[in-house]
């Protein structure tokens, strides 16, 4: 049985279920889904995912949304294969791991999403980039960073030394975050950049990372 | 060893937290932070959660913050306690629980979330609530309930027949929002009011709803 994804290659929260699905090494058949057509908002999409947002993960009879549900569904059906990005075997790490998922979650991602929405939706629609929304959301992000940059400086990785789902659920947006100024803050930090340098580097994320873009690269 | 739970009986993160001990009948201490004097910005908070929230819980030598990781954290530890609220046994269940939880955390609070704030944060603070930003957020949750009409129409909780983590997720937010003249949004939807009316009345929440005010009841 071959896991569908539906989604698309450039859009953040569909390839952090590409990147996990990778990095556990299953097959699966992405289904493309024309968002600029408003498909996710029409009926045959809506019965998948009600709310009308991708990626959607069908698994035989399974239907899943929400990425961070689908790698969590991911990474717990392969936990016995290598990396162990839930760290099943160990109670107290598996719980580190979903503090900082939650983090990624609640504070990460808040913070980068409106600055690449301003530096790559925007101009893909035709607009200005919103300044005020970058620079509110660049005190947030360096608030965010510095606990990071104190975290990372005691642990390799988020949770602990060890790579998982919570570092993992950072790499899409970091992508594309490292493609604006704001580049500046990560790099200035050397523990957030040689933990970003990892996390890049891996052989799961180079499989994505070609089909992740707004139009800049070509 | 009695877990230490750092928050107030106020605050709909803790009561999320406690719920889920209360469900465990885990023995907890909880340790009152005064947000009123910034004692969660100060730096002895701040080595337990260096983002400054509560709630924080200390389980030993183990220190978790954000609540939906901690509850996570509690069901999987005391999980062949009944009620299993990650569904344990069963793949398919446990995913879909993780679906609707991140529900909660994406769509359900970032609505109920601002209007809670405007009825009752506000006038705490002395000031007149934001008729637009309660304007806005209850057309965000009209949108988010419809779709948990439907859901609740064809399963008795949302992730399916069965009460689990995604339903206890919702119960603290609710209980305020439910006092405010956004009620009649649960109360016109029968199959919102009645799973509203079947997780509000479980003994774990009845053991905090006492402590949930923000002096309006007073």
């Amino acid at each position: 049985m071959v896991f569908k994804l539906y989604g698309l290659p450039m859009s953040t929260n569909t390839t952090r279920a590409m990147i996990c699905l990778h990095e556990k090494e299953v097959d699966f058949e992405l289904v493309p889904v024309n968002v600029f057509a408003a498909e996710h908002k029409q009926p045959p999409f809506l019965s998948k995912n009600p709310f009308g947002f991708i990626p959607v993960l069908e698994d035989g009879d399974l239907t899943l949304f929400e990425s961070r549900a689908i790698t969590a569904y991911v990474a717990e059906k392969f936990k016995e294969t290598e990396p162990d990005l839930i760290r099943h075997k160990d109670a107290k790490e598996a719980a580190l791991v979903k503090v900082w998922t939650e983090v990624e979650s609640h504070y990460y991602e808040p913070a980068v999403s409106p600055i690449i929405y301003e530096y790559f939706v925007a101009p893909f629609q035709g607009k200005e980039p919103d300044k005020s929304v970058i620079d509110t959301n660049v005190e947030k992000l360096k608030t965010v960073l510095d606990v990071y940059e104190a975290k990372l400086s005691s642990t390799k990785y988020l949770a602990g030394d060890f790579y998982s789902l919570a570092d993992l659920s950072h790499v899409s947006e970091t992508h594309y975050l490292m493609q604006t100024p704001c580049a500046s803050m990560i790099n200035e930090l050397p523990h957030v950049k040689a933990w970003w340098e990892d996390i890049s580097s891996r052989p799961a994320f180079n499989k994505v990372v070609g089909g992740m873009s707004f139009g800049q690269n070509h």
